[in-house]
């Protein structure tokens, strides 16, 4: 994923230390005696996938309720559950979802949930790389305590894990978060010289709600609150006008798309080719598995490739190409770790998946990016590597007991369906 | 797949000769001896999938040309190779959709392509079951000689193989057969009782083709034909408007949904739930795997359940039951076949596959429905069962040799590339 968006029909790949010290053409590099060799014959090497915005934890709600209108569906649903989550819920559902992204080679994920240690604990205990934060809803009479549990928790896990774990700071949205908490949140932001991550006009009503309770346009308090001079992941970022379009534009505003998220709530569809347009680079994320119903990086990248074309009536409006960039290079730039990952580059790290494309349904291949975006699937990766570890070897799972993850998230989300 | 929506928690089912001769209750019915039992534990059972409408030969082409405007597609890339298509070719790309589609737990197809006589051939090869038809193309001057090719076709072919072949006639469309040449069809299709499958309305300058073809409607040229007396599987249906809706109710009109395709070569989005909401049968398929680019109807029948929800902006429509009836029932309807497939019945045949949901993605369980629309994979079909014979067993296919499938396919494609 390079700028000359470069495909090698047959190349070497050499990790060290968790870094990729060559990625070139094969056989032109003298590797030390006794290196593990991975052999990718037939197989595709690409960046690991970024999922940038998530609630892993939200896996225990897969499938729960379905075809409902948004508001029902969070108030008879998913708010009284979410009531009455403990943290080992969230680590196992966590870990559960770890398990799903790494089958289906995604290295790193950036989430917004409760009890955010413990998705920390999860991600350590898993090997995947993410961008962590938890919660902060202003409107709630907790919010001060919160934001200083937010603080605390940014200064203990920010950089940790060999630099394995992010932090951001979550404010929800801005209809849940007034004016001056948002200046609060900023201001610590910058303070810890971290980003943040905030669901940003997600759907249609999300303008009316914002201006009903702060009484002003989201732009302007994303200004005036110091959030914008800030890196920001906006998550949806479905409803945003031309003149908004305008102003992000050369600003550290990274959009990440939800496709699926965005079709199964009917919330909209975003305006991804006017920011491709303007410049801006979009992320892709699964958001979580209550509203999507899985954390399918490949199946996303698809629906961002399908969704614009037939809405725009124009076949060639976003190319499988710019739909992979977006959930590789995108996606490292939504999280602030351009330098890090997001392409197979030497100095970077070593954050690679294999693709096995000889099967049937990728039979013949003229074309390995299209393969990739049309035809492919999760369950073609075969190897998930993160920081130069095997964290899937030839489609087994190395860091965790999977049949163990999926028993205890099961008795998680009964013993949580009967509080 | 029954009007009570049943989801029975552990059940039977005995299979003999090819036909459901119970399904039901564990434990409730007397097996003779020496039967061979599947387990089925941590697996759901459900009537295979109907793709009702592909040109599976057209694997050959998957992933030759993207992201081009459809004329464009069309005219430099997909014609001028097809032009050159042989015999050969056809079959092992047929072959190749085959592997593809049974490992995808789909157990019928619905095809339109070239050299009909080698895709029966290789429905016979695989033991898939298959509804074909050959290519009519009215404006041809070859058009005479190809009804009477497709005349020799249906009487050779139709309910042959035990009847897992059946056979309709292939009139293209109507912006590609004059109102003459459909006359002739209909008398035919009429004479031999056989259905019709035609692409109708796919795309927004058809309607004024159509007109400027035949000087008349489309409906009209449907009626005055005979055509609407007769059993249509009428492929994407995207542009039918309210009048034609109204005027297709209650008659044996089946609009086959290609949702893929119609988003990738943006099409348009066909108005299925207005077909729902009057009480049509509808249909789904995943076109050729030139335009989608493969042949998973898992993913169609997820397509269909999210495409719409966005679309009308009502989170409610299309339920995750009526998406799996589709590509079910509806599949059998569309094809003249409901009363032998599309449903896991006493007396139909034994066309079942098993799903695996003991998987991560697949993790907790609340709906099955709800897992099967919005969670699962093809790869996640581990068995597949056609008229009685055992296609796939965990996941291996037993009537083809895969890799020897692959590699024809792949000279036959670089052949025909070269020509």
């Amino acid at each position: 994923m390079d700028d000359e968006q470069r495909v090698m029909p047959e190349g070497d790949i050499f990790v060290e230390d968790g870094t990729i010290k060559y990625v070139g053409e094969k056989g032109q590099y003298s590797y030390p005696e006794n290196v593990r060799v991975i052999e990718g014959k037939g197989k595709v090497a690409l960046p690991g996938l970024i999922n940038a915005h998530t609630h892993a934890a939200m896996t225990l709600f897969r499938g729960y309720a379905d075809d409902l209108a948004l508001q029902e569906w969070l108030e008879t649903k998913i708010w009284p559950r979410e009531a009455h989550l403990k943290p080992d819920d969230v680590y196992w559902g966590t870990l559960l979802a770890t398990a799903e992204m790494i089958r289906g080679g995604t290295t790193t994920f950036a989430d917004m949930y409760y009890y955010a240690d413990e998705v920390a604990h999860a991600v350590v205990d898993s090997g995947i790389r993410a961008s962590l934060c938890g919660v902060l809803l202003g409107i709630l009479p907790t919010a001060a305590k919160d934001l200083k549990k937010a603080i605390n928790f940014v200064e203990k896990w920010h950089d940790s894990e060999d630099s394995r774990i992010t932090t951001m700071f979550g404010p929800h949205a801005l209809y849940t978060c007034q004016p001056e908490h948002l200046k609060e949140v900023a201001k610590e932001a910058r303070r810890l010289g971290v980003g943040i991550h905030i669901h940003l006009l997600e759907t249609k009503n999300e303008r009316d709600e914002i201006l009903k309770l702060g009484g002003q346009e989201p732009f302007t308090i994303l200004r005036e609150s110091g959030l914008l001079d800030l890196p920001i992941l906006a998550a949806h970022a479905v409803y945003l006008n031309q003149d908004e379009v305008e102003l992000v534009r050369g600003l550290p505003f990274r959009p990440v798309h939800n496709p699926g998220s965005n079709m199964k709530l009917a919330s909209g569809i975003a305006p991804i080719p006017d920011y491709l347009e303007a410049g801006i680079s979009v992320a892709i994320g699964t958001d979580g598995a209550a509203s999507n119903n899985n954390l399918d990086m490949f199946e996303e990248i698809r629906l961002t490739a399908l969704l614009h074309k037939v809405n725009t009536t124009n076949p060639t409006v976003i190319s499988a190409y710019q739909a992979l960039e977006m959930a590789t290079r995108g996606g490292a730039l939504a999280l602030g770790l351009e330098n890090e990952i997001g392409q197979l580059r030497e100095g970077m790290r070593a954050d690679i998946i294999l693709v096995d494309v000889k099967r049937s349904h990728l039979t013949p291949l003229y074309d390995v990016v299209a393969h990739l975006v049309y035809s492919a699937r999760a369950c073609d990766v075969t190897t998930t590597i993160v920081d130069g570890e095997i964290l899937m070897d030839d489609g087994k799972l190395i860091t965790l007991d999977e049949q163990l993850v999926m028993r205890e998230a099961t008795k998680q989300a009964e013993n949580l369906m009967s509080r």
